[in-house]
């Protein structure tokens, strides 16, 4: 077996470990000499410029437009909305000087004293404050609006604990920023967003999600309602995977950005602001993943089929390579990526292994046998089964088994979530069901911060979300024993 | 006329606020609340996406992969390269601090001075390096190599005096970093770049260039060599469009990266560097631009193709909007990008002139006429001619203009530049050509970093290159007099 395979904790030994081992060795990302940056490796790049596609031509198919807004932003812009600023105060990085220079014992250099910007600088955590600085100049009447701009962009949260993609200083995301001329349609904004993340996590990543709505206490800092999507992990733990903020008028209000009517009449402009990032990355990693490394859903694989020839000698291996090239100019016409290995330097058993831990979805091998007979062994990495099918309309056979392996990850998924979601009506049971089995505990709730904050404090379950589905139903607090009238959804959570 | 029409500068008035103008009323960016740093506009930001996508498949296209390195540098990295520290400290915005805290007097909020880092952090003005850092944990045996990295990011340079895309503190761009076992090789590497940024330039921006080699003195801050593109503006002056640097082992022994080579024997690895920005926005638009607007090429162009209906009364423009419906249909299938503007609040005067503002490469409008007859209006943005042509056959005869005008705008470019490059024999020659006609002065020059500076000082121009194919001819320098084997490309630049 390969060397970095027998490495790979497993997932029973030590589950965070095997999430940095796999991160690490199939080369998706590695910690920087920065202290909480990480390094996005090529193989990692990949995956994440496929979700970057896939949600950029979401978001044009829904009307918006990409710009891009100033990385640092003005210190005293960030105490304009109350609530945005306490919200992120405590984990800036602030620019105070613009120059360098030459060290007085002339090794190295020096931060210039006298290069001391008036005004620090904030590096963005994230950009409301500055592109509604910016939207005060864009927005007059109501024939602006509305304004849906989205920004692909890094923002800098500083971060004590740090986890490659699920928590980190740095990192990449969008940052959708749009202005309406009425509540109503900020609104349905708002839903609009979160039902595209939902469908990007559903329909490429095959992560079943949970859509609802944060509780006063999770909300984003400057919104007056946040909605999510909650994904499950496979060892029980929630992953919030990206969030749709109504916020009210309280950003044009800070900003001053008013519009007039049809009428006339001036009124400060309604707002929503949504964004995935990374993170995501995290997710699919750990949604999908086993104890052999990665298992990607095909959408987003960057290698879909991979084709290792089984050979003896130079000879053969020409011929196989040769038949494989055949093959592949027939997968690529249908849009299907494809790499031939044809290293000579490692053996096949250590191919395989590679592959696994890269989760390429499809492998095929192929020796003398097998050209011989007009056949082909095609294995998928999603179920580890293998098959030898003829090469004969093998093709179609493996633009079909991609559609499959894409459908029955999601189907494992699901069926994951629904074996680890459990009503509970007592506290007791509650936190039992936390210890022993973890996973999303549906909990009736009084519906206070106060209760949320007690259970958080004892449990280090947080409510998730208040789900759209949940169905209406009369019950009892698990904490205090005041009347709900629906089920939230509690866990604990990266 | 449109309200902004009016409003644009012309070039023969002030080129320079013509430009300024151009670039904010067209949409394509503006200054920000930040100094230095500007906002892109989603008008400018669509055909930055534009030039981001031709690119990437270039790069892509010879082997390169697309990773990401963190934004914030380590302040100690920076003095590891002598020469590299010296041509950036002195434009670094520099991280000093993690946190703000409320202000004492509970306004606002300052820098908490406990949260000081104990290693300042530089916002990256180039990444060579963090990635060199991290390539030594990449790189052990030549099986490693070559290593063709490419990354798209932001920088920030800390620029005095700024202009929109071509001079900003923050700027997009793309690095790319490449790790070679020869010196051979890495050469080899610095020569196809900058072929494929001349490819570009030529081939999607319609932008003719010169490819030669800087001078020590402008060489790249640890360079051994650097490659480029000069490209020359409508006002006679230079723009330096993208740099190729051969690296050397500069970097490499700076952050000490060897391999074992076959036979076992450690050498440090060779490198190269190479990229373009945003300023490349700046030479699209002052190379085609007239007093009208933007003139874009096709394959950059946003919108291709804009249709304006011409009509009295709703009745008609439903009936000519139908019709329009259908064109865009074909016209999409052939791949271009279309828009109706269908809006009843402006007439269609101020229509045509907000697309040739734009730059929209072809505009057809349609009235009650020409849907008796069967005939539509065709205007060319780059020469203003409008032709009543049949609607039968249209897709096909728009794809084939959209191609023209591609190649007429570089054969126009290629013209104003051969008119505008002059070679002079005597420094007064060579004064009085800068002063009053401008453009590339070819002269002999004797090959010294005094003289080149003495010209410099006396004179704003410099040597934008020493062209690939300039022939060999003998030769006495404009200054000194002394013998020279090539004349060199001499220009006031941007």
């Amino acid at each position: 077996m390969a060397k970095e395979l027998k490495e790979l904790t497993s997932r029973e030994e030590n589950y965070s470990q095997w999430y940095n081992d796999l991160v690490v060795k199939a080369g998706l990302a590695e910690n920087s000499a920065v202290r909480g940056c990480m390094v996005i490796k090529p193989y990692g790049y990949a995956i994440w410029e496929k979700m970057q596609r896939a949600l950029d031509d979401m978001f044009k198919a829904t009307g918006h437009v990409n710009a891009y807004f100033p990385l640092l932003i003005p210190k005293s812009f960030f105490s304009r909305e109350a609530s945005h600023v306490e919200g992120f105060a405590k984990e800036c990085a602030v620019v105070t000087h613009y120059r360098l220079k030459t060290s007085p014992d002339g090794k190295g250099v020096v931060v210039d004293p006298e290069a001391k910007l008036e005004e620090e600088l904030i590096v963005r955590p994230t950009s409301e404050t500055i592109i509604w600085a910016t939207y005060k100049n864009w927005i007059q009447s109501y024939r602006d609006l509305p304004v849906l701009c989205n920004q692909w962009a890094n923002v800098v949260r500083w971060e004590m604990r740090t986890r490659l993609f699920l928590r980190t200083a740095e990192f990449l995301w969008q940052e959708g920023h749009t202005a309406h001329a009425t509540k109503e349609e900020a609104i349905e904004e708002t839903y609009r967003m979160v039902g595209v993340y939902r469908d990007f996590a559903e329909q490429w990543m095959s992560v079943p999600v949970i859509v609802g709505r944060k509780t006063d206490n999770e909300r984003f800092a400057g919104a007056e309602d946040t909605l999510c999507i909650e994904a499950l992990m496979q060892d029980g733990k929630a992953l919030q995977s990206g969030t749709s903020h109504f916020l009210g008028q309280n950003f044009s209000k800070a900003f001053d950005v008013q519009f007039a009517d049809r009428e006339g009449r001036l009124d400060y402009v309604w707002a929503t602001s949504w964004g995935v990032s990374t993170r995501l990355m995290g997710a699919l990693i750990m949604a999908h993943s086993d104890n052999n490394g990665l298992v990607l859903p095909p959408k987003l694989a960057p290698i879909q089929v991979v084709m290792v020839p089984i050979y003896k000698g130079e000879e053969e291996l020409k011929q196989i390579v040769e038949k494989f090239e055949g093959i592949a100019a027939e997968l690529k016409k249908r849009g299907i990526s494809v790499k031939i290995d044809d290293r000579d330097n490692v053996r096949s058993g250590f191919k395989f292994a590679e592959y696994e831990l890269k989760g390429v979805p499809l492998r095929l091998a192929m020796g003398p046998r097998d050209m011989q007979n007009g056949t082909i062994e095609v294995a998928r990495r999603d179920t580890l089964a293998k098959e030898t099918v003829s090469q004969e309309g093998l093709a179609g056979l493996l633009e079909n088994l991609l559609v499959e392996i894409q459908e029955n990850i999601f189907a494992k998924a699901v069926k994951f979530r629904r074996e680890m979601t459990t009503p509970v009506d007592t506290y007791d049971e509650f936190k039992r069901v936390l210890d022993e089995k973890g996973g999303f505990v549906l909990a009736h709730w009084d519906g206070t911060g106060e209760t949320e904050l007690q259970i958080k404090n004892e449990t280090k379950a947080t409510i998730r979300c208040i789900p759209f589905d949940a169905p209406e139903e009369e019950g009892k607090c698990i904490l205090t024993g005041k009347p709900s009238k629906r089920r939230v959804i509690f866990a604990r959570s990266y």
